[in-house]
């Protein structure tokens, strides 16, 4: 197995832990980083409280390749993220040039006027370098592996893709899911002796709760394909004599 | 202000990290300890690998009132929480012969095979209780402040609604939304200025793109309701002086 590619996500934000906005950018990030060939290894979702965020930046930054943040980075008082992202990384926090040309830009077209709160976006730690807002011009920014992206998901989305070309992807992980028609119970033993003779492919089993076609997903996911389209056989066939056995057709589908 | 009533939880699975499956539990988790005036601190995603699941639980079970976990409780050899947790505690992982017996009686009445597999799910930690499953009968289990539930979201809200009388709230947040018809850029000064008069009502700024009418939303929270009612009286004057300073109707709705 080639060395890993890894990322951590840490959501800053009280109005995702008080249940106020349901999160969507754990998924959306989750499905990048495996487009990408990234592990996304851990996620934390933590409150707008400066040292919660200092502790999570500084617990998970030296453990993985890359971190990324979302959340926190507007105009007002509780948009804490980079002061805290500053504290982690021991540096100032000064007026970024290069974001307040770019906000300016924005604010001359839109005839917003320059204040104090909307300055505080310029605000970039000192040696970061500036992620693009397509959506709205207050940049995100990157300081040594960490990302700092918006929360709002269709900016968080624009972040993503100006920073895709800057990431160096892992090894992709190849995955087969199959369709099995019994319970997860039925075929668990036989499962997970697969698993033991298949230590390089990781294999999952989730139950699918109301169908009546599939009632169980097995996922095989491994960056070795040959070793993948092995296991995927002998899965297949465990499969197949499971739907025998409970008298059912024994056709089995990978997809 | 009261002793806050805390809780973390950790959503334990591969398949939120790869993407396959989108998270919905920490929304419905986050909304029912809202209710219940539990204060949401942290949430933590983690990998079905056990010394990760074993390092989550025990850097959280000592700081917060209670620990919630969803996923990894089913038949199959990638579900190993009830393992996780019974090293974190440093406890055995016995058949336990409640669990058995509610998982034989579903069994019987559905015809259901007894096997190795699905007898994985009656292993409790020594020292647990059981958490009842209105559902599919397999049982969570609470040790100490830990309650591990399934992570199917049917399953799992069924297993909420079991514990939910055996928890003590705290006081009730108390929370107004204000809508505000410029951006949050516009007020942001001024709502951070009384932010600070009231270090006891929390205040967060809301963004709401794409939305013509209300273009920020600001939420204010206190367990206090009479500070909370003085403050959400300064937030609306402040924000009808910035509707009528943008030749907007004074007009402030609070709900």
């Amino acid at each position: 197995m080639p060395d890993a590619v890894t990322a951590a996500l840490i959501v800053i934000g009280d109005e995702i832990l008080s249940g106020r906005t349901k999160d969507v950018n754990i998924g959306t990030i989750a499905d990048f980083c495996t487009d990408l060939g990234i592990e996304l290894s851990e996620v934390r979702v933590v409150p707008d409280i400066e040292d919660e965020i200092v502790a999570a930046v500084n617990a998970v930054r030296g453990r993985y390749t890359y971190v990324f943040t979302t959340g926190g980075i507007g105009p007002t008082h509780d948009d804490i993220t980079a002061d805290a992202v500053a504290k982690a990384f021991g540096v100032a926090l000064p007026i970024n040039p290069e974001a307040r040309a770019m906000l300016e830009q924005r604010w001359k077209d839109t005839g917003t006027e320059v204040n104090e709160a909307r300055l505080r976006m310029a605000r970039i730690p000192e040696g970061a370098s500036l992620i693009v807002n397509s959506v709205s011009a207050a940049p995100g920014f990157r300081i040594g592996n960490v990302h700092v992206k918006a929360g709002v998901p269709k900016i968080m989305q624009a972040m993503l893709e100006a920073i895709a070309p800057t990431l160096e992807g892992g090894a992709k992980v190849k995955s087969v899911s199959i369709g099995c028609r019994v319970g997860e119970g039925t075929i668990g033993s036989a499962f997970g002796r697969i698993q033991d003779e298949f230590p390089d492919v990781k294999m999952g089993s989730y139950p699918r709760m109301g169908s009546t076609t599939v009632m169980t997903e097995l996922v095989l996911r491994s960056h070795d394909e040959d070793r993948l389209s092995l296991a995927v056989e002998r899965v297949r066939a465990m499969v197949a004599a499971a739907h025998a056995n409970a008298g059912l057709a024994e056709t089995v589908v990978a997809y």
